[in-house]
């Protein structure tokens, strides 16, 4: 199943620098390790934001929240989440 | 280049039905020639919406105007569209 | 899967009074077929509004779109739909 | 007498490690009991946030202000309430 | 119990006069013999619009609901209900 | 004169517990005096928020803004004012 | 007393243009009716706007409520009125 | 002086086509003696939108409404202006 | 040139006292000598809010900037600008 | 490739003097070095507001984000980009 995420980062400017740095490596690693799994299976930077659009490709949404509420920059993101759906002009059956 | 491109369509219900069927047929058609021509790279349908969430992959705005207002159905959808970035946490060289 | 969705009504004061009394009626069995179903698990009025909170209890995504796509009433509706999760704090198994 | 209420939770990022754990224990007790109660009807999850939905069921608005304003996180909370009625489509005489 | 309601009314230009003068002189009537009965408590009139505040004091949402939707305006208006509390600083054992 | 205000109060989570214990108090004292002179005319608490709905009888705005501005937690409360009319469909000559 | 008001007209392209300008002429006269009694004390235009900024000064909100609804194009107009004070740091111990 | 101006089109789907078409000759012919003369300085539509940001460079706010208010489509659209300012960090003298 | 000028003030709760005593202070002489020389034109407060509208009377936007950037509380403002514009109703060859 | 960005710039008040001095100004020869490259095209400051609104000439949106996430005062930014199309009624076949 598809869903449609957009996260906005907000880290306050008063956060320790190196757990700051941290947050963000353990993140990148994440955002990886998900993405060679095939559950992340967009992930598009905003421009001019520190905000990504990313489609996740989960069994349900179960699935999908234990994976958003797990990243480490998870407390810092205003996450908005919307499923998909196959739509009647695609050409592709499984438009992913 | 990627562009995300939300397109929420309204048609007025005192819409003239066969010229409403024409519309949509056009529409559909239109949508998959783009499809096929790799333009329009991901159409999704919004849950519960007459809406999609599409990705398209083209030269520049130029092209990307071009494709939007031509479309059949462009006068009663608002659209909202936002530059792409490859995110750093990619893994993909080239996510589309 | 659960799904939280709202609907807001929203008839033209120019429809028809035939066609709109026709769309009422064959919306409420549309409606009680759903829930006896068991696809739309609650169905509550929101007061002083022509609008519900519902919750469907579907397979995914698809399924849902194919429900509230043939609402007779669906052209008339503003629909949002946002997918719920188990709550780490509820006593139930399995609360629908 | 049914209520929709959606809670948004917002922990400022200094707030004290231990105090927050200790915050976040006394909210999930409270919870099963107002849940045991029958008081708690639903206490579902929103996808990728820190946000629940709910149904109270209680006596009147001054119960549920009552439990509401004594929730341990309540100070940390954007809460959202709305009357729910019988909706006349409803195959149930009472849909809780 | 007490609820706050606040109703926006807004008729189309093209409304037939005399049907709009009936409507208006049907939703008077209603609304004097509501607060005759003591069930719409207050009524206010919104300096330099056509809406209102209301308070209304009846046994649950279900009698807030029949009566709203009863009024004859009410498929011209925006309603907004809010439900009231007694607040602990008021002076007023039972302020209505 | 009759003025419908709505006040939302937001403590800043790391302000001093006795300094807002003391505010809360004054807070208090003052709306029960300024109800007893009859110019805080009504006083309602907003189901599920730390927010009050009340409706203030005074001479004029000048009066209005000095009693809000002097209450102890107006620096800390975000303050709607709409001025009142008496309603051409109320039966009260003087609804307060 | 002084309040601030702020008219956003907004006419149906399918108004008959002869109601239309009968219309426009009437709201003149009225509006400079009220200019010379002093009631409407000051009238701007938004620039590119049909809307405009004005400041009444009335007796209270009944005699501001009587002045706009019987303007000739209230019913297309969105008002909104907020009461003006003094400002402690006028130098003007009137200022209109 | 210069103004940031937006321009939003919507054209009602009922209005006479060759009303329509007449309207969009007149705006493009008198949009081009505007910018010929030098005060409609920029003009660029945003993509997949009805719509233009521009930049106008004109003595005063009278000579830009009258700019404004006279073009073909001004009753169709939503123009929202800002003021500019040379802006410290420029390197240009004069940024037109 | 007039701009209508709405400012809204947001002091930190956690401001040093004295600091805020005296940016009050240089915020009120600065006012009132501005008044003085006729560039701030009107200044109304708000009724319930730590806000004022104005209206500024100065060459252009350019003089409007300076003086509004230059306000001590600046950094601590939200400021709304639109130009105003003579209305074609005024009554006043030059309302101010 | 034209984007139409606007920054607004929110410094917390309780940031170092010092480090905010030199991100002005870091930031300001940042802008500087942009805008001799010809990449940054347009930079007007907001009026009343510490915001800008900035045409950027870029190849695509990569380099866009690469020069809008490198500006010293990124961190402390909103920014909203929008893609800019050459506009059917310009007279100018580059306008920039």
């Amino acid at each position: 199943m598809l869903f449609h995420v957009e996260m906005q980062v907000s880290l306050p400017h008063d956060l320790d620098p190196e757990r700051a740095a941290a947050l963000k490596l353990d993140e990148r690693e994440r955002a990886q390790a998900l993405q060679r799994s095939g559950q992340w299976r967009h992930l598009w930077r905003l421009s001019g934001q520190y905000a990504n659009i990313s489609v996740f490709d989960v069994a349900d949404a179960e699935e999908l929240h234990q994976l958003l509420s797990s990243l480490p920059l998870f407390p810092f993101m205003r996450i908005e989440v919307r499923p998909l759906n196959r739509h009647p002009s695609s050409i592709h059956a499984d438009d992913r």
